[in-house]
């Protein structure tokens, strides 16, 4: 970044510029200066622009994807009067898709940011102009599921007021569902209209929402690095907010470095699974995992057909999901092995978290980025921009290859188990 | 166990001998008292005899399950003349699985007990007596890749002999292919007669092997924990011992603590993996891995089908490898979870490789194991009998399962990624 936009005369390195600008443009969120004390007011400004485009470029690009994938099929399946095949994204136009995404992204961010200003202004005394610019600041952050923070200790002083924390989560949630369940929804109002993958995605961010909610707060009830340092009535906030946030957006209103270790594996699998499909948010996403879920769960009760919803999931998206879920796993567990080469006096726990964070475009960090070495932080940049494309870019790429074959093999089995 | 066992007058704690006795029945190997100072001559054939009942009984009681599910299977194929269903376990009768997988088991065993009974005398200058007793209990141990070791070090002194290290690897491997892979082979000669199952298993032990044993190479070459101990030209023997070991029969030639972390998460992935389908290999097995490998491969390719070795895979195989394959995982995450609880003062590392080891009867250890509380040794404990039968118990009822509809769902996909 510019010199005008740091605030002390001293150079900022160019490895610590680059990661600010790829973590607010993948909106990951994760930094290796503190924001608020590193750069100017330019500075944060031009973070900001980056998260703004960083989230808006990835939701209308995995949309338009889904849609060239859509239409493909489409045309294939017409040969096979299949009824109802994709109709998730049946999002109309390229053009009607991009307006409704900018003015959902604006309509959000400017209520909540409205709610924060106003609560920075009369609960803390913020001058005007500044409880606006915090309110912007953070509203965009959380919409785009970036957790960018311009306090210092990120939300852990505002851990257990609800108006700073609700509208954050609100707007994490309503950033990381995806264009198509929005738009859908912005359509069908009832719920028997709704499409296979807006309930799966709706279903499944509720299951995480709350079973990770009651999870960490059962694991975490009586640290006192963590909600234990709050009377009982007052840990159920933070615990939410955690829950939300740390799927996708990232801020954080608890010191995440003082989380216990099972905790932290918790978080890990939340983080993996991420937030839904052309959202903000990262992860091999919700419907994604909840897919294999289901064809989990109808293979131990013995169906023929992995359903969900009443609906039959075809053999082809299972292998799709299966790919992206394992070659996903793969690629962090080669980060994590590559990370610790780098950082030899990292205890795996954090590695592997911060990992995870930064592939699942989270941001959450126990703290060790800011004395990472410069090998891993060029590889937390790669990480954070595969794992913010990886995924839409290998799923859209494997529902496009086909490759037609004359012939099929005969059948057989191998053993399993 | 019995106190004539042990040979201090002190006492033996019943979760001591509960655990040494899971840890040879479920042939893991892994030690809460050190096998050759604790027990007496006595204990020690207690142990043999665990292993060896429990290898045959798990060789066995898989291969039955598996005939089973073939016999099911092939009758409802009937109806829709599958030509080579399932063929890899048409092992004809009970009695002649039975008697086959005896002679094997002792055929095995006597000529790799010979080897070493003679090198352990000839080059080491054991009492004949002894020779044959060290030769036959790591003959048992390894065939039935259990693990355990007469010597306090297990194999570590014996690192870079290929007349000690070459039989255990043999032993270990000839254990681990599985008793449908070995009487297939002791029957069919030509390659192109081999069934889809041993192609799979034989080729992916090998990919597995060579695959393990440069990257671990790689990774530890210059390590003086490790191989780095010993001239260049003395390390390939070590790190291919341990790349044959690790997955399987667990005993060990380097010390496992002082491996790097990232040789521990590859060995993690490993001992996952496991070995051979119905043998005395633990983990997912290797044709259970490889399907899952082959089945994103093809959908890389953009194939319609999964297809191995001009095989094409049925969905249903395909979505039973993938339960198997997750409701593994998770379990050895909560497993982790749980004794992180429990021994708050390891790292995380460790504690993984500790529960992985168990979960996949491998039975290394980083050297943990002797300082866990009870807890933690009665949940490893479960995790070693779990681990043991479960993944085959799994896929087995997952096999038998079947439900009947008169409708099927409409077809529809939800967005991936
Ligand atoms: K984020
Ligand atoms: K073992």
């Amino acid at each position: 970044m510019l010199p005008v936009a740091q605030t002390a005369p001293g150079e900022t390195r160019f490895i610590d510029a680059f990661f600010t600008g790829t973590s607010a443009i993948s909106v990951t969120g994760l930094i290796t200066v503190d924001t608020p004390t590193h750069w100017t007011g330019f500075g944060e400004a031009v973070i900001l622009a980056c998260m703004q485009l960083g989230g808006l470029g990835i939701m209308t690009t995995a949309a338009f994807l889904g849609m060239v994938v859509s239409r493909r099929l489409r045309l294939r399946a017409k040969l096979m009067t299949q009824a109802e095949l994709h109709p998730s994204i049946s999002l109309g136009d390229v053009k009607s898709v991009l307006r409704f995404a900018a003015l959902y992204t604006l309509a959000v961010e400017i209520l909540i940011a409205a709610v924060l200003a106003l609560r920075f202004h009369f609960a803390y005394g913020f001058a005007p102009g500044d409880s606006l610019w915090q309110g912007v600041f953070h509203s965009v952050a959380a919409f785009n599921n970036a957790g960018f923070s311009l306090f210092s200790d990120s939300i852990i002083g505002f851990a257990t007021d609800p108006w700073i924390s609700m509208p954050l989560i609100l707007g994490t949630i309503l950033g990381g569902l995806g264009i198509p369940v929005v738009y859908e929804l912005s359509r069908r109002r009832a719920v028997r209209n709704w499409s296979l993958h807006t309930k799966m995605t709706l279903s499944g961010t509720a299951v995480l929402l709350f079973g990770g909610w009651l999870v960490l707060l059962a694991l975490e009830w009586s640290n006192p690095g963590t909600f234990g340092q709050y009377a009982w009535h007052d840990r159920f906030l933070p615990a939410f907010f955690q829950s939300a946030v740390l799927r996708t957006s990232g801020f954080n209103s608890i010191d995440v470095g003082q989380l216990n270790d099972d905790s932290l594996l918790v978080s890990m699998v939340l983080m993996f699974i991420g937030g839904g499909s052309a959202s903000t948010a990262g992860g091999i996403k919700v419907a994604t995992f909840f897919l294999l879920m289901w064809v989990i769960w109808a293979e131990v009760r013995g169906e023929r057909d992995a359903t969900a919803f009443r609906r039959r999931l075809p053999t082809q998206v299972v292998r799709e999901a299966l790919a992206v879920a394992l070659v996903y796993l793969a690629l962090n567990v080669a980060a994590v092995m590559l990370m610790q080469r780098f950082e030899p006096d990292i205890m795996l726990a954090p590695i592997m978290f911060e990992v995870v964070s930064a592939a699942a475009t989270v941001g959450q960090s126990t703290g060790i980025t800011y004395d990472l070495g410069d090998p891993s932080k060029w590889l937390l940049a790669i990480v954070m921009y595969g794992g913010r494309i990886g995924p839409v870019l290998f799923a859209t790429s494997l529902a496009m290859a086909t490759r037609k074959r004359l012939y099929r093999y005969p059948e057989t089995r191998p053993l399993v188990g």
